[in-house]
């Protein structure tokens, strides 16, 4: 698909300068072409900073003109490659970063139209201002983007309660390939007005259209909230604790979290300044938080959950913060578990869902079959177990480096995979496709499935110049 | 688009017989080619009645190679004539009632598989007696079948707690133009496995994919409910209520209904046998239910919601209902009023939705114009305030038949959807585009938009067989 496209030359770079201005046209920097798994190393022509929608539609005409391939880049968090070019020097990197404006903050409507280079963790700030909640949660809130979560159609800590990054957006704007803008930015809940343009956007990581801008839902602020570390002694027992819950705790509860004891290993090991809750006896803690609206009683009632879930069994031992402060220390258990992982460096990493009733026969299946190929392989898993999503890391033995474990990656990852495939989940969860799983959604995929994605990508971007490389090869 | 296909002649009518069986290709009875409003009269060469997904995928196979279009029928509810061929006597109508079994129910997962035939009504049942609901409802609910409800993207009652039918369907199944299957039926939250197929034949209305079966998403039962019908003198009020309620009532709001006076009157001329609530002094009721797990305390909640909003003078009168019995009494007298107002018979029924806030604007706004036109035109108002959904249909005077003004009809519609359009909304909020609104999509909707579309529907439908003259029409 990107046989055909063109270098990026210093005469395309001057007509792009002069389009939105030379100090928006540079040289690229270091930090545009790496990712944090340090997996993929990048190239570009040139790092192209617009300022506004218009700028970015008239660089994709100028692209669209010469077939110059376009890498969008939004917060530079992605896990899976997408924005990073890795085999052509000649595209064009945008970066969203000048994107950057509230458009509309609405909190009559619980309506906030945001450019794509905002910083989610500025987005959350915003909504806050002014009396509401954007739910979308995730550990790199601080540096992800609003035009790449919703290109990967992020999940996070939330969406059991809120749904995924899709179902918290009313509407998008994009610069389409050919430098045509889809004007869509509508903020309403019921909208049929033929196909559903915005969700194919949403998710397919820039190789449709460049999202510029969006309407976002808000949600009422939190008035009470409860929050509760709990140690279980097997995944059952956290999936019994959740349907308990849910029983008691109804729709309110905005987060169900499950970490085996493999990460505060982990965490001990390599930063031992996060300071854990007193350690279980257990394989598995849940980190569990409910919120709602005044006069809710929640806290009474999740105590009453603790106390029911003790009785039964399901939970050996439990606490509910006692302060904001104490609230936070458990939050920050959790989401320094990735950075955990990363410093300790696994040899593949897995973004899977399955049903969750599946889960138990997943680990139970996955684990034998991981250690016929090394009986010392070290597994972390956590994951978001109230909507399926594991990450189901794979690790060198204990003081070894994976460096030395490269040839068992692609085992790794198909042990994995074929498992998840088999067990009816998806081998991308909440992190996109990518460039890293390219090879695997064409593998687990459909066929009816694939080519119709492949229509889709011929019809919206004919010349293939959008994000070329990621989530789907065209022939 | 639908001039180069082909008529069903007795040959391909008789490889059908063949391939589904001779008691599954009829001929069209009435029932088929009739729409609820009347507006349409059908016409079609076969009614096919297809039992398993094998059975369409071979049907559609048939037509691809024939060049025959298809109409697909669900429960034949639509308001929007989409179920409905106008100006092709030679198409087939593939309805799917006997494609109607649960092929999968399981409550840990919270998920049923119903096949497009089922009829929803029958869907929450089965939910309900495994100790789960399943959230989707509406007026029609004991006719309308899944196939439909997600072809159109229905909406409802309960948008504002569970979203639209797409936010109720993980995955779905269907089959394409040639007759291919996609095979989709996932029933994890989180899948980002490539482009949101299942979302873009969400809401296609038929033109994208024929669905065959999806997977649903299932809730926690009712355990606790509260039900409250209130007077409130605006919108403005109505409005300010709902964010009191949210404030206080959080994420257990499921429903909140608006509901203009001239309705009571509808159903007190047209059905006087049911039994309406005492008649308030104000122009406009609220009709709002919450419902949550137990230990909740919602009745208590909602009765300190009323005192405050009775305080605050944004409730001139309310009650809470005090048994099933007074609770089904409420929402009968809401559920009654589409049936009132077809009983009436509007010159022009809109279902359109502005961003809450713009409301009282585009009531104020509409009316007078719409007085221009007849000033004794009668307007009868009410939806899902919540999501900014209006049903907002217009009435010939006291004592006159609508057939008296058909020659404004056009001018109504007009003047409501220009404004709809100007504050902002949808034209299409939950009832779908089908064949009524096609002039207008094609009208309101933006040009990179319906190009997008029509390229989405020549990639995925080269010959438009898929319910061709509905949503968009393509050169």
């Amino acid at each position: 698909m990107t046989s055909g496209l063109n270098v990026a030359d210093a005469e395309i770079l001057a007509q792009m300068a002069s389009a939105i201005g030379a100090d928006s046209v540079l040289k690229p920097d270091a930090r545009y072409l790496e990712e944090p798994r340090g997996r993929y190393h990048g190239a570009a022509a040139a790092v192209l900073l617009p300022k506004t929608t218009e700028d970015v539609a008239h660089l994709m005409r100028i692209c669209s003109e010469h077939r110059v391939g376009v890498i969008p880049y939004a917060g530079g968090t992605g896990l899976v490659g997408g924005q990073v070019s890795t085999d052509q020097p000649g595209l064009v990197l945008v970066s969203f970063e000048r994107l950057n404006r509230i458009r509309v903050i609405d909190p009559d409507d619980n309506v906030l139209i945001a450019e794509a280079g905002m910083v989610l963790a500025d987005v959350q700030a915003a909504a806050s201002r002014v009396g509401r909640r954007f739910p979308l949660s995730l550990a790199s809130e601080g540096s992800a983007r609003i035009g790449g979560l919703l290109g990967t159609n992020a999940g996070g800590l939330n969406v059991l309660r809120y749904g995924n990054a899709r179902e918290l957006c009313l509407g998008v704007e994009a610069v389409l390939s050919d430098g045509s803008v889809f004007r869509g930015l509508k903020s309403v809940m019921k909208d049929n007005m033929g196909y559903d343009i915005r969700n194919l956007l949403i998710g397919s990581e820039g190789t449709l259209g460049l999202i510029t801008a969006a309407s976002l839902r808000l949600f009422p602020a939190v008035q009470e909230r409860a929050t509760a570390w709990m140690a279980v002694a097997s995944v059952r027992d956290a999936l019994e604790l959740l349907a308990l819950s849910r029983d008691i705790l109804g729709g309110t509860i905005s987060a169900f979290e499950l970490m085996h004891i493999q990460g505060f290993d982990f965490l001990a090991e390599t930063m031992p300044q996060i300071s854990q809750p007193p350690r279980f006896q257990t394989q598995w803690a849940v980190l569990a938080e409910v919120e709602e609206g005044s006069g809710s009683g929640l806290e009474a009632r999740f105590e009453r959950l603790l106390e029911l879930a003790m009785e039964r069994g399901l939970v050996a031992d439990g606490s509910l913060a006692q302060s904001e402060a104490q609230r936070h220390a458990f939050w920050n258990v959790r989401e320094s578990i990735p950075e955990a992982n990363r410093k300790i460096g696994s040899i593949s990493s897995h973004d899977v869902s399955v049903p969750p009733s599946r889960i138990e026969e997943f680990l139970s299946r996955a684990k034998p079959a991981l250690e016929a190929l090394n009986s010392d392989i070290r597994i972390n898993c956590f994951g978001h177990l109230g909507d399926g999503n594991l990450h189901y890391n794979v690790f060198p033995p204990l003081g070894r480096d994976r460096g030395d474990f490269e040839n068992l990656r692609s085992f790794v990852k198909s042990i994995v995979h074929d498992l998840v495939h088999d067990l009816g989940g998806s081998i991308a969860a909440e992190h996109g496709v990518g460039r890293a799983k390219v090879p695997d959604l064409a593998k687990y995929a459909g066929t009816a499935e694939l080519e119709t994605m492949r229509r889709i990508k011929k019809a919206l971007d004919p010349d293939g110049l959008l994000n070329p490389g990621a989530v789907i090869e065209v022939d």
